[in-house]
């Protein structure tokens, strides 16, 4: 793939924070920074048809990836996509109907289920996703850098075997104490899917990935390690780490991971995000300053006044304190009814008042 | 009030375990022990006419509180009733929906709301929940203690603002960002309503207490500390701890609890509910064994097979270990369409299998 579209960073403090190299302030960007709460996402996404149309057209899914850069001065670009391009590719039929979140048509209830399944070819059920990357890559110019991502392989199967989205998650847990082999195939073959598609995503110029693994907090602490870690470890172990001659870094995510950061931390990830639940503090004292970690303001602080938002944003920052390894981001999502000037009254926040912490 | 109807204890091994008194086997309960996932239940609640006729008719509370005893060896009951009892007397209009969870018709949303509310008296509003304690304690027969609970006040409030069941708690975490005032006042309404309630069922024959902090989990750490473990306090500090010649163990349960453990057991309580994400071993270490601990089986685990479920209550007796500070119960209610007959192999294997840790 040429490279002749992939100019120099102009500004690379999120990498180098990822890295733990020196930095002149704390880089920021927002998990679901391209989404509902900006006028113009909600704009294109009507163009598009629907959410599904919307990440399957590589031109409007560039479009909004570069919809928050336009209005706030953010370190990076996060692809728009969702976590359940892998099902879908895998045939299990995804739909989106509004305000009722994805629903699996075919769910995974058998070994058979799951043996009929095989690894997605990014380059054609996926060549969407992999065509967006290389468009935004090349659109940015070198702004900022671009994230790829992907969900981890229990939050994915969460949604293949529950059929969408769940609370109490009782099919894949009967399954996982009924069924163990048949669990461990289906997240096994997840796991494959997922090395394959991040390595073409970054091929294709992503310049760092982070997998979601929004689920993994409801499991026990054995579970976990069996069922969503290990998998984890399993996709860092089998990534692409270098391209374009710099390192590649990759963030894990789970929600809710409390202690189980310090498991987190040793799988040979670059970061960890950390949600709202956990002080930065403390979850640096849990890696012992091993990886860089990104979060945690509380993503309901963003209906606070502007005032308090700030006040918000200097806790978080002194916090995660002195030191280099620290990207600015929200516990989780942006929420949809975030009026978007209390967005750029956090993002301003983190350019005045972080670079305290790195001289 | 007459001690006629209060035989005395035959079986006390639960309120000893509170303690951390010598007791032969571990005993066993299950939160939400009177409900969906029992025939007999739907039974009453079909003849109740709904859940809120169910929760304001004693004799039927009392009916379907025994209900889980007949049909296994339980060393508790818990009053049947709902942790919305105090904002339904508080006038907030509390209405249950079939498959919608509770609904408040009049959600508190500013100072002027909350200053026209006034404790409700346990022995009007309320008195159907103290009647059915009254009752339930005389039908027990001394079989086995009784339990009487309150939601925490923070939980309690997340109704009480956001209208009904939420996910992301948005209008409560904006008032606690922009008129935080308004929300400590509603919290010590809602604190000094739960010490009269909860003296209450106490003075009427409940022989320990167990207040319910399901939402405390979704709070960072210092949000935490001021807005749910501040009012669980005051609480501890105003129950009455000695009735009929015997303390009133307390319980504390944050559901997502964490490493927030240490700190709960510093308000005095006997003990705390433990949910299935920490392992209890790792719990132990976290409150040095200055409180009984109480739980902790995934409840999801009751869809495996019986087999499985006597090996995962081997695995929770294992990480609790010895000693006698342990009440086995699930992590969370017991979901509604759990077999019977699994909840028994539950119980059966917690009969069989913990003797061995109280040697």
């Amino acid at each position: 793939m040429s490279t002749a579209n992939r100019p120099a960073l102009t500004n690379d403090l999120f990498l180098r924070a990822l890295l733990r190299q020196k930095v002149d302030r704390t880089p920021v960007w927002m998990m679901r920074q391209a989404g509902r709460y900006l006028p113009e996402y909600r704009a294109t996404r009507e163009k598009a048809g629907s959410f599904l149309k919307l990440c399957m057209n590589p031109e409007l899914a560039c479009e909004v990836t570069l919809q928050p850069l336009a209005r706030y001065p953010l370190d990076a670009a996060i692809l728009f996509s969702d976590i359940l391009t892998i099902p879908h590719a895998l045939g299990l039929g995804l739909q989106f109907e509004t305000g009722e979140g994805p629903k699996i048509e075919r769910p995974v209830r058998s070994l058979a289920d799951v043996t009929k399944l095989g690894v997605p070819d990014p380059h054609t059920e996926l060549k969407y996703v992999i065509d967006a990357v290389s468009l935004i890559r090349r659109e940015l110019k070198g702004r900022v850098p671009l994230i790829g991502f992907a969900g981890s392989p229990w939050t994915v199967g969460t949604y293949a075997v529950e059929g969408g989205s769940s609370r109490e998650f009782s099919k894949i847990k009967t399954m996982m104490y009924n069924e163990p082999a048949t669990l461990r195939a289906l997240l096994q073959l997840l796991a494959d899917s997922t090395v394959v598609y991040l390595n073409a995503q970054i091929a294709a110029g992503a310049q760092a990935v982070m997998i979601f693994d929004t689920w993994g907090g409801v499991l026990t602490p054995a579970q976990y390690r069996e069922f969503s870690l290990h998998y984890m470890q399993y996709i860092v172990d089998g990534l692409t780490r270098e391209a374009e001659g710099r390192r590649v870094p990759v963030i894990l995510f789970t929600k809710g991971a409390g202690d189980r950061l310090a498991l987190m931390a040793q799988t040979g990830c670059d970061a960890l995000g950390v949600d709202w639940t956990t002080d930065l503090a403390e979850a640096r004292r849990l890696v012992s300053d091993t990886v860089a970690l990104q979060g945690n303001l509380d993503p309901n602080c963003l209906y606070a006044a502007p005032e308090r938002i700030r006040e918000e944003v200097a806790r978080v920052l002194a916090s995660y304190g002195q030191g280099h390894g620290h990207v600015f981001n929200l516990g989780h999502g942006i929420h949809p009814a975030v009026p978007p000037e209390h967005a750029g009254a956090m993002i301003a926040a983190v350019h005045e008042l972080s670079p305290q912490y790195h001289v």
